[in-house]
């Protein structure tokens, strides 16, 4: 689709993609919206895909949020067959029990799979939003969010559950509508960023700033800042595993022709073929809006003092899920949130897994992840 | 000093850098060199300080080996009253007792602080180096400083002594020279770099690499290429030290006017300032081979075997020290050391320090590493 073309002016229905990959989802304007740090826009639209049966009382459904990069395909579907980033945890007897429940997975404001973003174009000017996009907060995500639901006639929440940046929006999904939810599942998330998560990610945003290509913003969209988003994403991936992990898998293995001051070693080769492909599925407008959101919020920031703000947190049972090979959000951080939780006289069960694959564990060790939050789930 | 200028053909003596900064040091031309990976140059000159007196007999030398950044600069001198790099560690009474040891300490052949690197003039030629310097290795910058040594009349040490990349360089040292060294001590640094840890470097490199203001490493002097330096220089920084001190510094505290999309948090106002220092001092081709250098090194490569390349290390005592907190050398890579040196038949002193500031506690938590490699140095 070229620049000025208006993807999100089109009927609800299913849609492709306005930007990038072509997936097939439905798309919900849920109307104008102001946001939680100020500024609005006319309308947002989400795009979302869901699994299972909604039931008679609408009370079965799962709201699963995501991290920063994945839209709603996180299961297959009939109309898009591709295997879906939480494929083996979504479905009939799985994790997420589509026996049981209502599945439903939006693509978050602010990103470019279908839902509104900075890539998105202003109806009031015609013009994609670029950087005049309002600030985006982890807050806008949950409460957009929200909004979709409510226009599907859903007001109560089974579960809210999400990891890393979706981890933080089911944290505040759950303070901010407190009475809305009763279950809450945060996985390798915090209740603010450690500030070694905001280096990393601070860095990657500068790298995509001072790319000259991304002409503060207003790059044409067939010329994107692909070098700063290939040393962003790259970063990025080098703190969503383990050092072990790396270590055990490319040790210091080179590649077949070593390149020098080019590509020598094998993790340098993985890297570039990995952040090849994301540079050209991701708007860098929009990476910049999430990223800065994840160092931006606090659940702390949601009343007077620390102790309120988790004694807001509404879920009537909370898992909180940590990985102790987790460098971004590491461990410690999800101790620290459920101890809190509890101190607030909240019902929580925290999971420490030792899972090899850091930050994205949840994606890949289903078999860990899959029991511990299948049985919360399950249980009454 | 403008381009074209040629420092290293002035008379041995005491001069200015060549490039950059204004120290006082003295250069020593040890001929021509050819490097371990293949190439040479005419001639390499060797910038250093010392300190203490040479005794009669030659034997209480201790030479000092830097990591990628410090110059020869270790601690102040008459000519250059400025404090050094590991001012507290050297002097009388101190770990590097100058009431009994001869220290030296030169910049690394590759580095930009006065000695011959890629930022100097090919006497050939007329031009700068740049990126036609030959391949560095860490074993050139070992036997380089032992070709510099030679030359002051010195053959045997009675210590090699270095941290991080240094430690690396003390290690290769006695690999190579095992009838020349008594004491080696190897801090933060190990056999080879991880798998994380070249990650890290190859993203700081690509960063570099793709400024355009690189140029293929042809960049006029006074046009570096400083935002990929910068970028580079900040998330070598974040490397440095551990996400435990950094949260302790820096926290979540914002800076006193936040810019939206700029600096906001205390943290990036740090690495900000701390990276516009260095890029103003640190030639960015030297920065890609000393970093390349890293993590080409392999103890192992030194023998048909693992074993054997261990057994090679002659050092009489061997001290290996790390940091529990160190997220580019674990300390888990110094107790493989430890280990793989004593499996060797080694005497090889281990010590484990909680220091919080993690790969760069050597600079700064003296009071953890004075008494352990002063005792280690001061016994027979």
């Amino acid at each position: 689709m070229r620049d000025g073309e208006d993807s999100i002016a089109r009927p609800l229905g299913l849609l492709h993609s306005p930007t990038f990959a072509m997936p097939a989802y439905r798309l919900q304007n849920i109307g104008p919206y102001r946001f939680h740090r100020g500024g609005e826009v006319p309308e947002v639209s989400l795009a979302y895909e869901t699994w299972g049966a909604l039931n008679h009382a609408r009370s079965n459904v799962v709201l699963l949020t995501t991290g920063l990069s994945p839209g709603c395909h996180a299961h297959s579907t009939l109309l898009d067959p591709s295997p879906g980033w939480w494929e083996g945890m979504i479905g009939p007897g799985r994790a997420l029990d589509t026996d049981r429940y209502f599945v439903i997975c939006n693509n978050s404001v602010g990103s470019c799979h279908g839902s509104t973003g900075p890539a998105s174009v202003d109806p009031r000017t015609g013009s994609r939003y670029r950087m005049s996009f309002p600030e985006l907060s982890v807050e806008d995500i949950a409460a957009t969010s929200r909004l979709l639901l409510q226009s599907l006639g859903v007001t109560k929440l089974a579960a809210v559950v999400g990891s890393s940046l979706g981890g933080m929006t089911s944290l505040a999904y759950a303070a901010m509508f407190p009475h809305e939810v009763d279950k809450l599942v945060t996985i390798s998330a915090a209740a603010s960023a450690s500030t070694f998560a905001i280096a990393l990610r601070s860095i990657q945003r500068e790298a995509i700033r001072t790319d000259p290509a991304w002409l503060d913003g207003s790059y044409p969209l067939d010329k994107p800042p692909l070098v700063g988003m290939a040393l962003a994403r790259k970063l990025g991936l080098v703190s969503y595993r383990s050092p072990g992990e790396w270590g055990l898998r490319f040790k210091r293995d080179r590649v077949e022709k070593p390149k020098a001051h080019g590509i020598e070693f094998e993790i340098e080769a993985y890297l570039e073929h990995q952040a090849s492909r994301f540079i050209h599925t991701f708007d860098a407008n929009c990476y910049l809006y999430l990223s800065r959101a994840m160092d931006l919020f606090s659940l702390e920031s949601h009343a007077e003092t620390p102790e309120e703000a988790y004694a807001r947190v509404g879920a009537r049972r909370t898992l909180v899920v940590g990985v102790e090979t987790d460098i971004l959000f590491p461990v410690e951080q999800q101790l620290d949130l459920a101890n809190r939780l509890r101190a607030a006289g909240k019902n929580v069960h925290l999971a420490r897994l030792s899972s090899l694959q850091g930050h994205d564990s949840f994606l890949i060790d289903l078999d860990r992840f899959s029991p511990v939050i299948g049985s919360f789930l399950e249980e009454g």
